[in-house]
This record gives structure tokens, sequence and C-alpha cells, in this order.
């Protein structure tokens, strides 16, 4: 089988577990460096996976948003705020249409490189806050790279529908060590535990029965 | 009236003509340096002209898509092709998905400050060439837009059911010094009159009936 597929990958566990469900798919993984808190310990472990795989891992600076854009995300550890995802305070860590700019670039890189397909991990735990992980921005998104390409280029997103207790259940089947993947929005070395993602990922651990072998702060 | 616009300003003849057009509604130009052979040259001109008019210009650089992408548009003046856009041999002009990027990022930097729509001035005669900017393609990515942002930005492309000849006659009567937008593809000191752009750029002049000051090689 011919690979077609490129993914977005974070380095998180949700687009880890997406690189090994589709590892017999894809020739590149591309990484994005836009400044936030945890980019450089993500993108070490994006690294990791993708040696261990075999597959071309590509890591594209966008400094610009650090530069320009408004996010505590990209303002240090102390600028984020605890609590659970469905919490108001959580779309301080927005960053705007994050998703649009990184599929996009990715459309270009399949379009230049022959590939038909961009993988993205987004999941039904991130839609209370962030627009560009709802179905409805994904669909529209791959219509518009569909009309915008030559080769018709989609988007294939297969956990849209899905929670992270379903992901975690589905990287453990597959094998994925979670221990080299990398949530925490505060980008300590430590996991500080009480951010949204990091109480995602205990949640997500939790339910689903798997163990948790990430090393929290407290 | 509050300014509610970004401009994707490139410096030739179409976005400055938008420029003027909108300029008491636009808060914001952006300038992409993505390395192609005639960016050093539109970005100057770009930025006579706003600060003509007094609105702020950023220059967001795009190096990943020099390094990665392929184009004809990319790999210097002899690599250009030369004849009319219709032509089949144009397609190596193409930058992957150029537009779809362009707007992605110019909606992030929208949201970031709070704008609400994002100007680009593709028009007709691009549609044969480059599938990123025909109608369908617009049409999809501001639905993308919309639903992938807090304040449903979208695109506002005035000019895409027009041709370049509406262009450089609107230009003129917004009195545009079209002497400081450039075109050419191979980026060189004047302008060579045979690429696809100069083609397209001098027979506007001539079917508007506009005088055309543009300094070309020949």
């Amino acid at each position: 089988m011919e690979k077609e597929c490129i993914i977005v990958l974070s380095g998180g566990m949700d687009s880890t577990t997406l690189l090994y469900d589709y590892k017999d798919e894809i020739a590149i993984a591309l990484t994005f460096d836009y400044g936030s808190n945890h980019n450089a310990r993500e993108i070490e472990c994006a690294r990791i996976h993708c040696e261990r795989l075999g597959i071309e891992h590509i890591v594209i600076p966008l400094d610009f948003m650090h530069k320009y854009f408004h996010s505590s995300l990209l303002d240090g550890a102390d600028a984020i705020p605890e609590g659970h995802y469905a919490d108001d305070n959580m779309r301080s860590t927005v960053v705007p249409f994050r998703n649009g700019i990184m599929l996009a670039v990715a459309c270009g890189m399949a379009e230049s490189r022959g590939l038909k397909k961009v993988l993205i991990a987004n999941h039904s735990g991130d839609h209370a806050v962030y627009p560009d992980c709802r179905a409805a921005f994904i669909d529209a998104m791959s219509e518009a790279m569909q009309a915008g390409t030559y080769d018709r280029i989609s988007i294939l997103a297969p956990y849209t529908g899905k929670d992270k207790t379903f992901i975690a259940a589905r990287g453990a089947e597959l094998g994925v060590d979670f221990s080299l993947t990398y949530s925490c929005y505060k980008g300590r070395e430590r996991h500080c535990g009480r951010c949204g993602t990091c109480v995602e990922r205990r949640e997500a651990f939790r339910i689903a029965g798997i163990p948790d072998h990430t090393l929290y702060e407290e």
C-alpha cells in the first residue's frame, strides 16, 4: 500500500495514538513549534516516536504565533488556569485558529509531496472550548482543502466523535508508551496535574482503567 | 466606523487596489514572505502604501514554504515559464494551498486582535490555474473560519467575480499609483513583460485603457 497521509503530530497522547493507529499509511509527521509553554517537550516526544516508527518528521516553526497571537498558552506557566476543560476560564488557553493554520500548512505540504490526506487527532473532549476542534470546522476545512488543491486533499479525523478515554484505551491496545507523551500546558519538567489538559489526561487513564505512569508535580 | 478588517496584501496591483478600496475599514495589512522570487520587491511596495494610508503593516515570514514546497515561483527567475495564465505550463507557478495558508494565518491574527473580516483580492483571472483563488474555495474557507473561531470570522473577497481589467480600472479610479506595485514572477528589477502575471498585467491596463507606467525589460 502506498503511504498517502501526512499527520499533524503534537507529541501529546491523542496525536501519538493516531500516529501508531495509522503508522502504515503515514509518509510524513509534521510538528509545529509555535512557541507554546510546552512545545519543546512535546516536540521531543514526537521526534522519539517518529524515529521508532521510521516515519519522516518535520518541525515547522511558526514564530509569528508567539509574537502576535494572544493566548495564555503562549504566556508562560503562570498564565495557565487550573481546572476542567469545561470551565469558562479555559478559554484563555485557546490559540486562535491554531488547527486551521496547522491543517492549511499540512495541506500545502501534502500537495507538494503528492500525498492525499491530512490526519489530525481532534476529539470530543476538546469541542467545548476549542471551536477549531469541532466536526463543523473539520468538515468545512476539509471542503476548503479539497476545493483549493489539484489533488483534492482532504482531512481524516477519526477521533472527532470519540473522547480521550477512547484514545487512552486505543493507545494502550496499540502499545503506545504514554510516558513518552506530553500534555501539560505549563510546560514544566513534570506534568502539573491541575491544568485543563492534565485533568483530562488523568481522567482518561482512570476511566479507561489504564495505569497512569505520568510524573505529576504533586 | 470601527475598523474590523485585516487584509492579505502582497504588494501586487490586485491587493493594493483592494487596500485603497477598503482603506477606511482596514486595521491591519498582512504581507507574507514565503521566499518567492518577487517577495522582496512586493513587500517594499506593500510597505509604502500602508505608510501612505496610515495602516499598520505586519510582515509574516513563512520560511518553511521556501524550504519544503515545490513551485517554480520559489526556484529563481529561470524556472518561471513565459506565456499566458490560461496555458498549461503556468501550473508550475502554483504554490500549493498558498491562499489557504495565508487566510488561516490572517484569521488567527484577526481573532487575536478582535477583527471580524479577512480581505483578499483573488479574482477571476486567477481561477484557471490556481484552485485556491476560486469561489468554491473562498466560500468553503470562509465557512471553515466561521466554524473555527469564537467571533465567526469570515472572508470578504469582492473581486472574486471580477477580472484584472476591472481591478485596473477600479485602482485608477481610486488614484492608486500602479508604478508602485510589483507583479513579475521573475522578481528582477524591471518586470520581464513575458511571464504569466506580466502578460495579464499589460493586458489589463490595455483593455481598461489605463496608461501602463510599468518598466518592462524589453
